[in-house]
């Protein structure tokens, strides 16, 4: 029985491989950097290639809506390319090729006979992470006890219904760690995520898949989910933008959980956005937020529309956290995050607050990995055993031996979330306290590192804990010639990555992560717009 | 020992009514219905009269913008009515008339130094329930153990703060009942709070005190506090308004708790206004919600400002709750509510639609209890007896052996919040399917009850369950003659008010509750004002 789980995996992984059509196939194994090879195997044709890499959304759906291009071309095209995607680095788990193809045709026929696009991402091709449910497409999310559980699944998940209402066309799922519960997308069934910058990094976890195809424009959009960094830790190992949103501002229900979903915990899981650009990111997002079938299609959506229209202030004041002293990050990560600093602080928009006495990153991720595990009932890690097959590398390296047992009394489980609320009231009071408009912090102890070395996510957790609206913009790199010191001895936290090492994270994206209080999602968009201007698009 | 809580309590209930001036003392006892009385003293002269018994909120603030009134007039004015309130109904605590007259003073001062007045509610008296802190003022909740606290606030509450940088005068704290866990504002040093309507009638409870004092025009507007029905359950059996906001969006910081708060707990208690006066109270509310200072005096304020301009659809369809049958209402507001019901069927701006399968309030009920009392640590009892002081009669009445002991380990917990969610979405599901905008219910299975035998409270404890906005209006009253029946055999929930007794509810006024989905708090003020013309100011 124990190898049982084999036959099973291999059988639900050669079933997703011949979605692939032959001659989308790709003739040889990649061993670094894929960015660039989608378009020399001859799969895409110039067509296909001009679809995928040349416009933003809006300008893809103003082609389709005037009929430059029908929404089979773009599915296609699209199609396509999460094809060699996938085949590159594993980023995909279901394919949904066939499906999306068909429904293109349905809204070509449809513009055609009504004389208007059926909504307003008409023929837009969108992917989910895997943890999303389709009618009749298993959710696996990595588990091989879960495989055939398409059987259960009777309803969408709210976001793909309201994303089906708009136009939009889904053709893939994307792929998770089991658990969702670590820094490496890797399982079982689908294998590992590879980062697209540097095969022989991370692409980072739990929504990897999603950043890893977003970042080779096998998707131009992804539906990723984020409890403790699994929307950020992807998106700023592969390079691209991705928000986790304030919880209950963007529909979640209808998700695969690797548990029953915790009462106990007080932080919530939250479905967000990943984009390839920030424009795209925020249209995509206001259309999904504002539909009038929102929050009948998910029972604990905030009835507050989004506001894209809110004004910043003359002067944005920027909090600055570069780096939490008990949970220290690696020099490259601590040279990129001083040159965005000194970028915004030379430009006129921007007053740069260096903040202290802030609460520590290490008890708050502590204070929230506990409550996690709060659940009497967990069976995360039981539905991994359920099946025979064994634990992925990095859950092992996870960290209970470090941070302790799941609480077990109420009254642990209260003083966890009295800590929860004592220290988000000091980052109310920090904000307050300098009138700040957002804070400007590392996403990670580290940029994408070698393959199950990520560790844990205090970085990104602390805002999950406090439930303030955070994203993660690219900016810079790392590069062995300017970030010469081969390894620093620093007293890195337990499970962290280890110590930085240039010729291993060489070529893998910087970032910063932006952060507002509660519900604030609209300003924090705006403020990274006005903050990517002047990371990245200034001459 | 034991006789000590005696001798405190009397020592602080008298220094409380010392500060009653010899010539604000009314003569004699008074045993019914005390509303008309005030004005018969002769303490009260014709312009305080005036003052306290013929404006709106507006037109008071306009008469002190224009100096036709001083604040010091104004201040002295409802002192006064304050002083004969409480001696007729025991409805305050802590007498702040001398603070309020020096206050007045200033604002006078303020006005004619700066030619302006010093905020939009300049002069205005407004009463607070006791567990408000003001700084130098006990809060004592009723506790004796709790006798001289003052030594250890060290800041107003936040709607204290709030108030005074809009230029009111706070002059009373308001009575409660220990714990502030029942529907009967008694306790061991400040006694029992009665009914202005009929003083063999409850005032309700936990912010007895201030609907009392509200419904006798001691006060045009107070704050008081809700976590299952505290605000409204003491509104509808005084007869005023009173609404329990989304949880979150009215400043409840610094408020004085009966234990520590319960973390555990996924109700929180929140702040509210209590008014005279349907606009009063809107209009206060506004103020309070939009100050900019709110969310730097209030931790967990969420930013969302108060929208008076929200538009209603041109129907407005009301779900109806007649009663859950398990939990059986009295014959007389039975009748009240389907009189309520019929005069807004017949109106055009309102669809009736009689709401079934809902959730057991019975459920309910037991959920949120146990909820309430999920704290290990749990003190509010043991904060009784430490003084020595014995329990008051409706808490002893509580309930505990009926729906059980507190919760023990996590997973009860789990069980209690996951069933929580259940009803939640049961009603967003009526919600929905029904395209309801609002939902009318009674606010409890009786009108006032004799005292001590209010009972449990799941008419509005569902409501902060699920954290809908709720509010009370009063409709119609307790008629011996119309409601003839002695007593009719129901079989009423335990723990519930006895059997109607058409002698002794006679004059108790009658209500409707109205309630809308969470944060839409604007949209039922909205409709509040649209029913409220309907029920109580057409022709």
């Amino acid at each position: 029985m124990t190898n049982d789980w084999k036959t099973l995996a291999e059988a639900k992984k050669k079933s997703v491989d011949e979605l692939i059509p032959q001659e989308w196939r790709i003739p040889t194994e990649i061993k670094s950097n894929v960015l660039g090879l989608h378009e020399t195997f001859g799969i895409l044709n110039e067509k296909e290639i001009a679809i995928t890499k040349n416009y933003k959304v809006k300008e893809l759906l103003s082609k389709i809506a005037s009929k430059e291009l029908s929404s089979v071309e773009v599915a296609t095209a699209f199609s396509k390319r999460a094809a060699i995607s996938t085949q590159l680095t594993n980023c995909c788990t279901e394919l949904l090729f066939k499906e999306a193809i068909e429904r293109a045709k349905w809204l070509d026929d449809y513009l055609e006979e009504n004389g208007q696009v059926f909504g307003p991402l008409h023929g837009l091709p969108i992917s989910v992470k895997d943890s999303h449910f389709i009618k009749g497409v298993d959710s696996t999310v990595g588990y091989v006890s879960f495989i055939g559980n398409k059987a259960k699944i009777t309803d969408d998940a709210a976001v793909v219904k309201i994303l089906r209402d708009l136009g939009a066309v889904i053709h893939v799922k994307t792929n998770v760690p089991t658990t969702m519960m670590t820094g490496d997308s890797e399982n079982n069934i689908f294998g590992r995520t590879l980062n697209p910058n540097n095969l022989k990094l991370t692409a980072g976890g739990s929504s990897g898949g999603e950043a890893s195809l977003v970042k080779q424009r096998g998707s131009l959009i992804g539906i990723g989910t984020d409890i403790a960094g699994s929307i950020r830790i992807p998106s700023l190992s592969c390079g691209v933008y991705g928000i986790r949103p304030t919880a209950h501002r963007f529909p979640f229900e209808g998700n695969q959980s690797p548990t029953r979903e915790n009462a106990l915990c007080p932080i919530s899981v939250v479905s967000g956005p990943i984009a390839h650009d920030l424009e795209d990111l925020n249209f995509v997002l206001d259309l999904i937020l504002n539909h009038s079938n929102a929050s009948k299609y998910c029972h604990d959506m905030l009835p507050i529309p989004w506001n894209s229209k809110i004004e910043l202030p003359s002067t944005i004041k920027v909090g600055v956290v570069l780096e939490c002293d008990s949970v220290p990050i690696q020099p490259p990560l601590k040279r990129i995050i001083k040159e965005a600093v000194s970028k915004l602080d030379k430009n006129s928009n921007f007053e740069i607050i260096y903040l202290k006495g802030f609460p520590s990153y290490k008890e708050g991720w502590a204070t929230a990995f506990k409550l996690f595990i709060s659940d009497p009932k967990d069976e995360s890690i039981a539905n991994i055993f359920k099946s025979g097959e064994p634990m992925i590398n990095s859950l092992s390296k996870g960290g209970m031996e470090v941070y302790g047992p799941p609480p077990k009394i109420p009254d642990e489980i209260f003083e966890l979330v009295s800590k929860k609320n004592e220290i988000k009231n000091k980052w109310i009071d920090l904000f307050n306290e300098h009138d700040l408009d957002v804070i400007l912090a590392p996403g990670a102890p580290h940029t994408a590192s070698p393959h199950d070395d990520f560790g844990i996510a205090p970085y990104t957790t602390v805002w999950n804990l406090v439930d303030f609206p955070a994203m993660v913009i690219p900016f810079g790199a790392v590069d062995k010639e300017i970030d010469q010191y081969d390894d620093v001895k620093i007293d890195y936290c337990p499970c962290t990555a280890p110590s930085y090492d240039k010729e291993v994270y060489h070529g893998g994206p910087g970032h910063v992560q932006l952060i507002c209080r509660t519900l604030q999602d609209e300003k924090l968009l705006k403020i990274a717009e006005l903050t990517d201007k002047v990371l990245n698009k200034a001459i």
